[in-house]
């Protein structure tokens, strides 16, 4: 079977995934790569362009008493967050940014996760332009999208009610408060999958917990319990899993009843000199994310990840 | 009874909350409102003019061994700040900084608190010019209080004997070394009173403890306890109630014995860079606390924490 | 006994130990001169011109499985650093820099210290130039060293085997990765001996810690444990003494097979902003040494500390 091209990245992982597997036994090879394969084909939902029922939204945006929640719903996902994910999150902050009867914003998460991050089959769904084309415009969507953030005017809080992963855990580094359960973790495995931190993560979380903590992170990949980024100051505070949606809910209800000016001069004032530093910091890492997808360490390293995953 | 023009803050604050208590039974209201306008009227101790007899000093600084110890004296007032004290703390920083005898500059309460803060009757003793005087000399005060920390040239230490509120608070960023009795708390209500983060806190605070805590505290009013704020890295370290006193003046005594200018330089060194930062930040923080008193938002946050206050 | 000129430090530090020592018991003040002279006297190991016999070089450099070590070996010394040290782990950095087969580099020391930093005995070989001329190379040797591992473009880790002193301290924060056994200590006694911060610490330990700890390790010269450094973010982790090896390069290992060049643009991302910023902490550090050890204050707060040391 001969090599195929760079540019064609699903036939590419099939084949290093056949090639990875070919000493194992017949039988569980053959398992193997259909998991794999079926693993790296775009989901229904990352195609974005059937209609959906009501409630079955990837992402559900509902607002009372002052507070607007931006919650990933896709559960058996684990919330893995698409594409269309990506521009609808953009979306919905943009009009809560504008509208006047919003006070606190809130992203969470429904069901076990809080997210698995970027959903690997972002990268699968080739267009004409193949890999190049996915690489660009994915750079681009991944700027705009961390670019939202830095520019949230008001208070930003992230509920994680279960794991994050990968960009659902550097984006916390711009929220103005995090309420984690205690079943939470925290992992950013991006050498793991050859590739680099986003989210600003690179300017953030050396800030926020000193290097010698924060590289152990972004560069070696572990795993922080809640408890742990608590202590490291990622997390605001961690609440007990039987409690948690009681307590912080509680907790918002009042924010969100405070002086909405004071709360957003405030944050201003802590956020505005920081914006630009952080707006370039977000153009680095896309671009060297970007140049990352397009290089054979990040392929290979995908690729078996996927594959090690369908061994499991 | 007519609403009253902005500019007659007090007879706003008696008109408001008269009608914030007209529902409230005739005898109940009738205490509740001279409760209120007891507590709007300026202290005897904040208008300054005054002869003062021995002991009595509303800021008491001595020197010996080594160690200038300004002391906040109105321990019946929680050690309140009033414009007085906030001068007289300024002028003992400018002496003691060109006083070669002097090492080690203290800061700390006499009584049960360390500070209650921003002596809230500073913003009803109105002047000719009314509120708009009243907020434009206070930002200056202010601006010009928190500048001469920025600048002080030695090391400079609190010693917190009791509760921190407010600018007794948030200066702490701008100490080289801060001591804190078990009994201390420390708490920024700022948004609760309608106000922003000032004493350059809006980033020193991020900067020491990362802002999903800072902002928790600056925004959202959070109490820490002292221990939580020595592992958030605001204070230095926690001592039992019992043996405060005696453990930290025996280590003040030493450390005024060590070298002066290997200390003075390593301060310079440490904190030269961000001088030009801070100041900048004062400002900006100053300008928006000005903006803030004169904003409805604000004055009605006071009327109702003091309506609140008397209602205890 | 007139008193000598201020250039001939190692005349000095007799004549002051000996006036110092004067009201002791004669047989007492005779062991502590000899034994503060012979402490005073330059080490073989810091002439540099000897042939060294196989296992007895001060710096030891293995390469192993993707992993530089460059390891302190001069544990009867605690590990302090000579002038030819610094030079032989400078060159070590500039090698493995450049070496493809090496992904991770790790800094130890051999026996039971990490490393007593500077050896004292660096000020006491007294060149023609005299002690103008020790201030001078000891400066441009110094910030050339620091330099080194601000630019360092791999991932640095130190395995702090116990205790640590000083430059071996404060270098910590350049690192990427910090696991110390919990036998070691973090000592930095720079006003103790005069002298002021360097390593970048001025910069990277407010940064790391908040200034409230920072100084109180870098300007009054607080010993922390390792869990207290790790609780403060200078240590990555702490391990047990009786398992730390074991640990530490298992997981060292699992490291160095990950994805090299992600882990190199990781790194890029994360410390390049910063590097004009530590270029210039420490050309300023490294002057303000070179002043502290031609003044007066440092002769005398070195030779103090040589000659209590002697007497316990």
């Amino acid at each position: 079977m001969p090599k195929p091209g760079m540019l064609d990245f699903i036939n590419k992982a099939k084949w290093d995934a056949w090639n990875a597997i070919g000493s194992l036994p017949k039988e569980t090879a053959r398992k193997n790569y259909v998991d794999l394969v079926s693993s790296l084909s775009p989901s229904s939902e990352s195609s974005g362009r059937v209609d959906k029922e009501p409630g079955s939204e990837s992402v559900v945006i509902t607002s009372e008493d002052g507070i607007t929640k931006i919650m990933l719903n896709r559960p058996a996902q684990k919330n893995a967050i698409t594409i269309q994910m990506y521009q609808e999150i953009l979306s919905a902050l943009e009009a809560t940014s504008k509208d006047d009867n919003s006070v606190i914003t809130v992203l969470t998460g429904n069901g076990d996760y809080y997210s698995s991050g970027n959903d690997l089959t972002n990268f699968t769904n080739l267009p004409p332009g193949g890999i190049e084309e996915v690489a660009k415009t994915g750079s681009i969507l991944l700027r705009d999208f961390v670019d939202c953030f830095i520019d949230f005017p008001k208070p930003l809080i992230a509920v994680v009610n279960g794991p994050a992963v990968g960009i659902a855990v550097t984006l916390l580094g711009l929220f103005d408060a995090v309420y984690a359960s205690d079943r939470a973790t925290f992992h950013t495995p991006f050498t793991q999958l050859g590739q680099t931190a986003e989210g600003c993560s690179s300017y953030t979380f050396p800030k926020i917990m000193g290097p010698a903590k924060a590289i152990e992170m972004l560069i070696f990949g572990k795993k922080l319990t809640a408890h742990e980024a608590c202590a490291q100051g990622l997390v605001t505070e961690v609440f007990p899993d039987s409690t948690f949606q009681k307590e912080v809910w509680a907790r918002l209800k009042a924010y969100a009843k405070l002086p909405p000016n004071a709360m957003r001069i405030s944050k201003e004032l802590i956020r505005h000199n920081e914006k630009e530093k952080l707006h370039a910091v977000n153009a680095e890492e896309s671009t060297a994310l970007q140049g990352r997808w397009l290089s054979e360490e990040c392929m290979n390293a995908i690729i078996n990840f996927l594959s090690r995953k369908s061994k499991l």
